[in-house]
């Protein structure tokens, strides 16, 4: 492959990112190829290197660059409380919140009979197994606000109900800085039913 | 570093993209790293090949893996026609359009005293040098129609008045699809004044 080949080949991958068309995806190529020594050269030591270590947690399904991610691996992570969320990108969004100072279990996607993922797609015999062998008294299920999700949820807390453990969903309710005029009625229900005292 | 440090600073090199912000620079990560083989690995080292054999074509200024460009070294395009661009996304754009056999020359910018750019800034010498070197009859102006973009084709189409070559700029008009009732008022005068007969 001849050089313009490889920026043609670059250009053409870069546009299947999330978020990048073909013409983002130029602009993204020319402007990496303009700043070589500063943008360019990083982000490829950085792809190589990434792409030597990553790999799946064996433990809970996050992205790790050891068989057993840092979360894991920390010891004062085990305080009995498992979050379990859909998605990698979903146990990231909590990571930044800094407001859950338990381990983490990626289910790996949701119940979709649509899309063909039935309970054997996910990872919930590794969470029944893990629930016992970290001695898990809480469960969280942090799981989308959507159909698939609150159907999945219930799937899950049910294939729990035997191990004994404690399972919690996410509280619903206004958003920080919603406006009431404009949220769905679903969420003004929820709100209203699980009103809390001041 | 270790693996966990690589994907954060992987996430904040893709976020400094023109068009990928932090989310969306997350988002392509986890996607790469969910697809490594396919697609990490490829992007990995598709930028090393690119990072080690770019570098602007001493002739043009487009972007090339040798010296001079593809375009400069092909025969066939020596007909005598140089277009000036302001940017290589331009010479791309054109190439695209496969509606100009000639070649072409980056300007590298245009002409505006606000951001500091004045005429050394830009390959106006080298230009004149290749209309003799090349004996090149006609330049063809094709810069952006805004107010940057015009000042600097009057200020190149003097410059190159001394050389004796033939100097031109795009036409202005309607744009294919466009309709009437959205153009602007100068649009329509240009339109209007440069009518062509059917």
């Amino acid at each position: 492959m001849d050089g313009q080949e490889a920026i043609e080949e670059l250009i053409a991958q870069m546009a299947r990112l999330p978020g990048l068309g073909p013409r983002s995806a130029r602009r993204a190529v020319l402007h990496l190829v303009k700043k070589r020594d500063a943008r360019l050269v990083p982000l490829a030591r950085l792809l190589t290197e990434v792409g030597q270590s990553v790999r799946p947690c064996l433990n809970c399904g996050n992205i790790a660059t050891a068989d057993i991610c840092g979360i894991c691996a920390a010891g004062d992570r085990a305080n009995g409380q498992i979050c379990v969320v859909e998605d990698v990108a979903d146990l990231w969004a909590m990571e930044r919140a800094q407001v859950f100072k338990g381990r983490y279990h990626v289910l790996g996607g949701t119940l979709s009979p649509l899309d063909d993922v039935g309970p054997d797609d996910l990872a919930i015999p590794k969470l029944r197994d893990r629930i016992s062998a970290e001695a898990v008294t809480e469960v969280i299920l942090a799981l989308n606000a959507t159909v698939d999700g609150q159907t999945t949820a219930h799937y899950v807390a049910r294939e729990l109900e035997a191990t004994g453990v404690q399972v919690f969903g996410l509280a619903r309710g206004m958003p920080v800085g919603g406006e009431l005029d404009y949220m769905d009625d679903g969420t003004l229900r929820a709100a209203l039913s699980q009103r809390q005292p001041i």
